[in-house]
């Protein structure tokens, strides 16, 4: 994929010469905010946080007001074929492609207020500000809003690589089938098609978003400048030994798949944290059959998930992994079986667009760390269509998909400015088309 | 308690001196195996073994059924307040006080045909001998089906040590109060303690059962002599770390419970494992929370299980591994909590019993081995009335709660043929009353 090019000599962050004399341009940090409560509204918890989850009448209710924000922005509005919102901003030269921003507004059940809202929020007051100051930009802009990114960015997917059918079929966290889903939020699942856009079809996608992790916090740092999304792979891994009553087998003549079970998740752990790098890896759930005190467990089934920025060391990773759990097997005469599924490639960012997150930040006065993602992200998609950059904003005690997920109003305002100026000086590279 | 005594110099297997010129009694395997066929259709699955889990209707038939082949063994058959079938045969001398044989006839789900059927039926084949042969021993003798054996030995705890409230309003495996379940039996739960009989007011109570286990197949043996009932050691263990993104979260700032949990499975196989003995320990359950692929576990609840002979030992090793959790919990920020519950204490049996158990057998031509009972029987809280023994026979493959358990119909035989010489000869046996 062809990057954008690194011409940033003489840019000047925050207005072009002509502006000078005008305060700079910034956005609005009360309203958005004030935009974040009241979309929190919408599938909110007594407990606290929120579960607008994907195709339920609390993403539909929320998306109805977003896309009433969006027309007070001045974006003329649609939902593509996918479902996902579209805010469309002409620009001065319809000879270039569209510069999109956006994000997503679904969320885990029992999510947080922040996940997908700030980055919604911020490109729509982007595009607010724009309108408001009247600035006219070169290029087409577009905020869109992508739907059910929760369920695997089945939005962005639809509109940078496409959906099969077993995916359209497949049901979704709401309950309701992906297809009716889609056609709920006012899609059309049999024109899926349409929403597809193509390769290099676009000058950038730009992305904030909140961190999920507690890097710039513990470091102190204001923005984070995405390097990559790493790349994800998921196995189910299956134990098999042998069931019988804990009290009369003796220890000598178990094949107990728990045990081994056991061993594999401290192997994993050693696995990944022996070696250098800042891989993770995960074994996120575990269930143990028949399951019960008096029975030494006959079958185990597992979640095992490796990330990483470098997709062949994932794969490395997983051998070893593999390799390991052959031996712990042998050991009590249980056997491993994997079963891998719902692997990402890594997506790095684009050169150019970091450098420029990375001055927008700094003629804002805000400190920066270059760092990756390692949660999924629609951009990853996205990186299909054209170049990538993402902004992270901190998330306070690293909490994310859940009701105590919080970051700051300062780090949102702070977020939705480097998401203007990035905008801003995409607009003004002279090389971009 | 005080034991029977052992005078068994110039003891005749098998009948007396003044039977020797009439062939020795023995049971009516045949029978007993149709007996044990025709009770496997109560409750019967269509994929094979049994579901007569107390208190259901195939339970409530299944009693029916067996309570008409005591009436033929000439028994006199009532149904205590707890719910157990209790069938009686004067003795001769009105002062001694009875000899008890029997077992259960309830399942667990999908269980199979011979865990309790075997002794429960041997119990009615021996009156049934008895009967049919005018045999008139010395003392009464008493067959007992307890009820709700699966249900932590139920009908013989009310028996021998009384139920509390608690207990009698707790839901049972069959989805009744416990209470009603021993309506729906015919007892009268309102009148439970009458059930209750005194330390001392049996000769003795003789079980025979299947092993449950695979020692006496694998090592070719026909008889075993139980010397002890393991007592049983659960708790609930609790690892409390902290959930978070299993994406964004570094190796090195993680409290994952699961693998702290993880660690604790293998600890306390290598504690029960690295002490000499017979003793054995389990984890057979484990919840991760929230339980996905790219969540750390923030919480783990597990179930641990320790059994052996003597009650001590239990107490040793259940401290090592609460000491070892600490440390293990240490190593990433995680806790670790226990909750032990539902602790039985070891049941010896009685050493007079033991040897009279198998002199039987090798006046029988059996071969026996001397083996501690991993499983809980009716017959440990029969212990606290007297005297108790056990009598095992092979478990084919040593399957058990589960479809697949079997024992063969020759050794079915030799087990009740054990069971009838040894009630001859604890009859005969001059100082007991």
């Amino acid at each position: 994929m062809k990057t954008i090019g690194v011409f940033l000599l003489g840019l000047c962050i925050g207005g072009s010469a002509a502006q000078a004399a005008q305060p700079p341009l910034r956005v609005n940090g009360q309203r958005l905010v004030g935009h974040l409560e009241a979309l929190s509204e919408f599938g909110k918890n007594p407990q606290g946080g929120v579960s607008r989850v994907a195709y339920t009448d609390a993403d539909r209710d929320g998306r109805q007001y977003v896309m009433g924000l969006m027309r007070d922005a001045g974006l003329e509005v649609s939902i593509d074929t996918a479902g996902n919102i579209v805010g469309k901003r002409a620009g001065t030269d319809a000879h270039l492609k569209p510069i999109i921003i956006g994000s997503h507004i679904d969320s885990v059940p029992e999510g947080g207020n922040y996940d997908g809202d700030v980055g919604s929020l911020g490109a729509i007051e982007v595009a607010q500000i724009l309108n408001e100051h009247r600035v006219r930009v070169r290029h087409p802009l577009q905020v869109i809003i992508f739907e059910n990114e929760e369920g695997a960015l089945l939005g962005s997917a639809a509109l940078a690589l496409g959906v099969d059918e077993k995916r359209l079929n497949s049901v979704s966290q709401s309950g309701k089938v992906v297809r009716d889903g889609i056609k709920f939020l006012g899609g059309d699942p049999d024109r899926l098609a349409e929403a597809k856009r193509q390769p290099g079809s676009m000058t950038a996608y730009v992305e904030l978003h909140i961190e999920q992790g507690a890097v710039l916090e513990q470091q102190r740092i204001q923005i984070g400048v995405v390097e990559g999304i790493v790349g994800i792979m998921d196995a189910e891994v299956t134990v098999d030994g042998f069931a019988n009553h804990a009290g009369t087998t003796p220890m000598n003549q178990r094949h107990d798949a728990l045990l081994s079970a056991a061993r594999f998740v401290e192997k994993l752990n050693q696995v990944v944290t022996s070696t250098p790098g800042r891989q993770v890896g995960t074994v996120g759930w575990i269930k143990a059959q028949p399951g019960a005190y008096n029975v030494v467990p006959g079958k185990v089934t597992l979640g095992m998930e490796l990330r990483d920025l470098d997709a062949q060391k994932i794969k490395d990773l997983y051998e070893q992994i593999r390799l390991a759990a052959d031996d712990i097997g042998r050991m009590n005469g249980t056997r491993f079986q994997f079963s891998p599924f719902a692997a990402t490639t890594p997506a790095l960012t684009d050169n150019y667009l970091k450098t420029l997150i990375g001055q927008s930040a700094k003629g804002l006065r805000l400190s920066t760390l270059v760092l990756p993602s390692g949660a999924g992200h629609d951009a990853q998609d996205m990186a299909h269509l054209g170049p990538i950059g993402m902004i992270f904003i901190p998330s306070v005690g690293g909490i994310s998909h859940a009701p105590k997920e919080f970051s700051r109003p300062a780090d949102i305002e702070n977020g939705a400015n480097v998401l203007l100026q990035t905008v801003l000086g995409l607009d003004r590279a002279p090389d971009t088309k």
